[in-house]
């Protein structure tokens, strides 16, 4: 399996990265970027930056989506800043990049790479759907050939993060994701229905210190930052958003329930970025969307934890 | 099974009345009213007349709540009134009803059954949850005796009807539906999700014209109303929603997928009414909901209409 994942590289991004450089079922072969947790310059800074940490210095790194679609600039709000520190990756200094992002835009990297690669291709999105949108209304057959796309993003059983009714990642670009969710191109939703039962702990974040190198230092400490952070909401951990989606494009079988479902998003108003079943396409028997709602926390926790500490070793 | 429907006794509920009263696998035993589709007085009399026009004189009826929790009195509004008409039973005039309901309170009646029958008691609620939060609240032992409690209400994965965020029945009563899915009481529950799936269409009602009787006329009458009154919604026929809730009771097979979940109802703001995943209880074991996402609808509406059908003759 060949994976792109598109980031906006905050701490559970940059940990999706890291558990992502240890698996052998999956090829990382390139890291699309945007806005979303930090700036799309940050976002290529420290995917760049991480992917040295765990020695994939070979994996290019390629820009995208600097605003939504509705607006034309963009700037992470406080409480992003509070969560993923204002560097993204809780504070943590690991410089300037060694090295430039590739020329090609984001979304036309996804295009030709479905070109290329087809069934053979997952794509993992754990930012705004801005690169996807803009890969489908530009090319989407090309689109519709990929094997798998999953998405971390939504909230359709629980309240949302940024807001009561919508999930970061879907509230930053609604428009983007309404266009996606809509296009019928066939997506996992990875939303915070699941990824709030898979809390990383402080036990968790523990047991990657023991290992006495940069890298594990790097990702402790980012760890340590989020999971603090996070705590006043969740009271338990951190939760797992992002490593949680490339799990489940990786290892299908730990999610434990599934609801095929056709959504679209509200783009306005006090519930904007609530993603929601379409009622014209309510009684389609196609189904576009399966939204996860149920997983095996433990064997998720336990084998992301697992692969992370032998990667920072 | 003993069967005890919970009544805001509009159209739907009045069709509801029907196809329970053609079961054999399930005896009703009583009807408990409230206020909702139309006011409770109102509820008492279409319930009783509805059970005498399908030959259940015999099935005693009881009146329950007047008005919601938060309220001290209750009117429908005008979109209630244009989909069930004036009198709740789509202006079909069946005269003042011929017999008295009982003495006995409408949630002191559940307990008592409850008490009396324990786990072969099913209680079918397709009206504000108000009855049954009251008595939770008098008894909640006696409750946790019912075998089965199936709840017509709530919209988790599509947008509400009487607003995008609130179906009607938790509407009405937010308060009270928040007391009742935070009591931990098991609960099925038939939401839009589902209802909005199981549409009746000019044909089926066609159906039930044949038999020429009082039943037949007035059921159909009821159905044309309606059907023509909740067209400018689905766009091809009318949500079955109470006679959905009887089928799930009775033929639990008819639903496809299932979501465990505890929920929680906003009671307050333009989202008042909308039900939501309890995030304190999230990483519960213990799941208090059974949401119902998919039906067999072509079952449930063939099934359905054949015992309409029967019982109108």
């Amino acid at each position: 399996m060949k994976l792109i994942l598109d980031l906006d590289t905050g701490i559970d991004d940059a940990l999706a990265i890291a558990y992502t450089a240890g698996q052998t079922e999956a090829e990382l072969i390139g890291i699309t970027t945007s806005f979303g947790n930090v700036t799309v310059d940050t976002a290529v800074r420290n995917s760049i930056n991480i992917l040295d940490l765990v020695g994939k210095k070979d994996v290019p790194v390629y820009r995208g989506a600097a605003h939504p679609w509705e607006k034309e600039s963009y700037e992470p709000g406080e409480v992003v800043y509070q969560i993923h520190g204002r560097n993204g990756i809780g504070n943590v200094d690991l410089g300037e990049a060694r090295r430039e992002p590739e020329e090609m835009e984001a979304a036309d990297y996804i295009i030709e790479m479905a070109n290329t690669y087809g069934k053979n291709l997952t794509l993992v999105t754990t930012a705004p759907l801005t690169n996807l949108a803009n890969a489908i209304r530009k090319n989407k057959e090309a689109i519709d050939k990929i094997g798998k796309i999953v998405t971390m993003g939504g909230a359709l059983t629980v309240p949302g993060n940024i807001t009561p009714y919508a999930e970061a990642n879907i509230y930053a670009d609604a428009c983007a994701a309404k266009y996606v969710f809509e296009s019928g191109i066939p997506i996992v939703l990875v939303g915070l229905d699941v990824t709030m039962k898979t809390l990383i702990t402080k036990k968790d974040i523990q047991s990657w210190e023991e290992a006495d190198s940069k890298a594990s230092k790097a990702i402790t400490d980012m760890a340590v930052y989020y999971y603090t952070n996070e705590l006043d909401y969740t009271e338990i951990g951190g939760a797992m958003h992002d490593p949680l989606a490339v799990d489940a494009a990786i290892h299908p079988d730990v999610i434990k329930n599934i609801l095929p479902i056709n959504l679209t998003v509200e783009t306005e108003g006090i519930t904007k970025g609530r993603i929601i079943g379409d009622m014209k396409l309510l009684n389609e028997k196609k189904k576009s969307c399966l939204v996860c709602v149920d997983v095996d926390s433990d064997t998720f926790i336990k084998r992301f934890t697992a692969a992370v500490r032998k990667v920072i070793a």
